[in-house]
């Protein structure tokens, strides 16, 4: 066809965006409603208003050499377990809480805070909920919600799905920044206590709950009374910015356990001249964790692969300062313990003597 | 069923990551593809090697006050033409460009920026061109790629689907930021041209390409010699940096034409109490535009709202700036020209006269 072809066309109904699956209203509605929840997060550093094109933050005075420290993250199918719960008001608060320790584990205190939510069908009601989440992570981390970007994306999303992604940026002083560089042996291994699964392990979690306890999100879960599938696996990623940033001074390396678990993160804050020793009789494994190894028939060594274990933050310092960080934990309802050392070896990390 | 209910467990064969749909291995391929992607973006502000929990970043010397100024965007549905065309090197440079722009009309230049990409199945050579675009638009914007996440989320996307999102941060002297409060009565507009659709109205285009032209991605497009559907709808979203960092100083405002248009964009530049006047005959709508609004039997307001019409960015100065501008752009091969004016009104964008 050509511009001057119009054999088929007087046929044919106009086509406008809305009938291409774009609902502009729809968009705006959501807009307002997210006014009030992004304002609730404004810090001192915020400049401008909600709604201009790009979010503006003052850097804070007193820095020698400041550093900046920026993170991605999602939530992974986590997100999948808020759809069919139809709960959104929390996975927001986990990406937040996620993004926070991944850059606490350089040292670093969050500054601000961007999200992406896409939608196959754009429902206010929807992005209201998980914006709720959002702010309430920023306001828990002193973080602003200096921007985001909700997209309506027919035919890349089914709907009722939707996915969300976050960017966190945080600051630290340049010789503050914590890592491998900074451990010794003879340093002790400090866990502080997850709260369930965080964001790690869910397509595993789901499949098992899914196809082998043959569950939905509203029944029970197994062993663990008065809590739904949902209530267990939707439990808000725990932040441990609040427990640990008064005594990051103490604090040589930390890692936060994520995808691929201890021994995929805990590797990542070794030097390669030193191991990290765990020893799993330190801790009792939390319930649904152990549900789901037995329902899926699931190997140790895949568990502490795909899960946390119970194991949300690790900590490496010298033995002088472990009784200040489980207080200082402790303080912060957060059980921690020694969970092992840090002695020669490869970079590797061994739980109960073998390397994972 | 309790833990120790071991009734139907024996029958069933052990479950693991893998077989959820979640491959480590090429998840771990991916990631070494990537480092030498991302290595090629590092400017003097980076700090710590790639693979890190959080990108790190040194702020730059030399400003009294600086504002950090942040962006999150994706590419639309943009991406589905990409998958269809299976042709997936351009969308990240797409969207580079995007943040780059939108940061730009703050008056900021970038310093880094960080992505997200989310597969139902990863497959690696995707990864690697979506990163490779993306690495391409951080040189192209001296823009360091820092940080990043890719994840695999079976059963949120159906293969191949998938999705991009990115985060820019740049810095600006607080002093020099831009926007609508310097913007006086009798202020030029100056457009930039676009290239083709840049990254908005797609869910509208791609309808009416395949639902009323009903052509692939690889059939010529209409009244563009030599150009596939897919060269077309893909050509990559324009920065504007190189050719308006020069020239800032001259500047009050900037609109960067995405999602809403001309009317939905350059309002968000204006004070309350003037108006845009845009002169709709200073320029000619470039011909996909003409065959979109053509086959689809679109109106000209709708037209204008879902597509850029061929201006990617508009400059709003005085009027002893407008030949500096527009030799500045012509230098950089963009076509630039005095689109209209800034009177009396009331926030409100008018093309030929009537309120959009």
């Amino acid at each position: 066809m050509t511009l001057n072809d119009s054999s088929t066309r007087d046929k044919q109904t106009p086509l406008d965006y809305r009938s291409a699956g774009v609902d502009i209203d729809a968009g705006e509605e959501a807009k307002n409603r997210l006014k009030r929840l992004v304002e609730s997060t404004f810090t001192a550093g915020t400049r401008g208003a909600f709604g201009g094109f790009g979010g503006m933050f003052k850097i804070p005075s007193g820095y020698q050499s400041p550093l900046l420290v920026a993170s991605a993250d999602g939530v992974g199918t986590k997100i999948k377990v808020a759809i069919e719960a139809d709960r959104h008001d929390t996975i927001g608060h986990c990406l937040v809480n996620h993004c926070t320790n991944d850059i606490l584990v350089q040292g670093a205190e969050p500054l601000f805070f961007l999200d992406y939510v896409a939608f196959g069908k754009l429902i206010p009601s929807v992005v209201e909920g998980v914006v709720a989440g959002v702010a309430a992570g920023c306001r828990e981390n002193s973080c602003a919600l200096i921007g985001g970007e909700t997209a309506e994306m027919p035919g890349v999303y089914t709907p009722p799905d939707y996915d969300l992604a976050g960017f966190i940026v945080g600051i630290v002083e340049e010789a503050h920044v914590l890592g491998s560089a900074r451990v010794q042996s003879g340093d002790a291994l400090i866990a502080l206590a997850s709260n369930g699964l965080h964001t790690n392990g869910y397509s595993l979690a789901r499949r098992i709950v899914s196809e082998r306890l043959e569950l939905d999100m509203h029944q029970p879960f197994p062993d663990i009374p008065g809590s739904s599938v949902a209530d267990v696996l939707l439990k808000v990623h725990r932040s441990y910015l609040t427990a640990l940033h008064p005594v990051l001074d103490g604090v040589h390396a930390m890692a936060h356990i994520t995808g691929g678990g201890l021994p995929g993160n805990l590797n990542r804050a070794l030097p390669t001249h030193l191991d990290a020793f765990v020893d799993a009789s330190t801790w009792t494994i939390p319930t649904e964790f152990q549900v789901l190894q037995y329902a899926g028939v699931v190997s140790h060594a895949e568990m502490f692969r795909a899960f946390n274990m119970g194991v949300g933050m690790v900590v490496i310092a010298p033995q002088d300062q472990v009784a200040r960080v489980i207080a200082r934990a402790k303080v912060c309802d957060i059980a921690a313990w020694e969970l092992g050392r840090v002695g020669a070896g490869s970079g590797d990390v061994q739980i109960d003597g073998k390397v994972m």
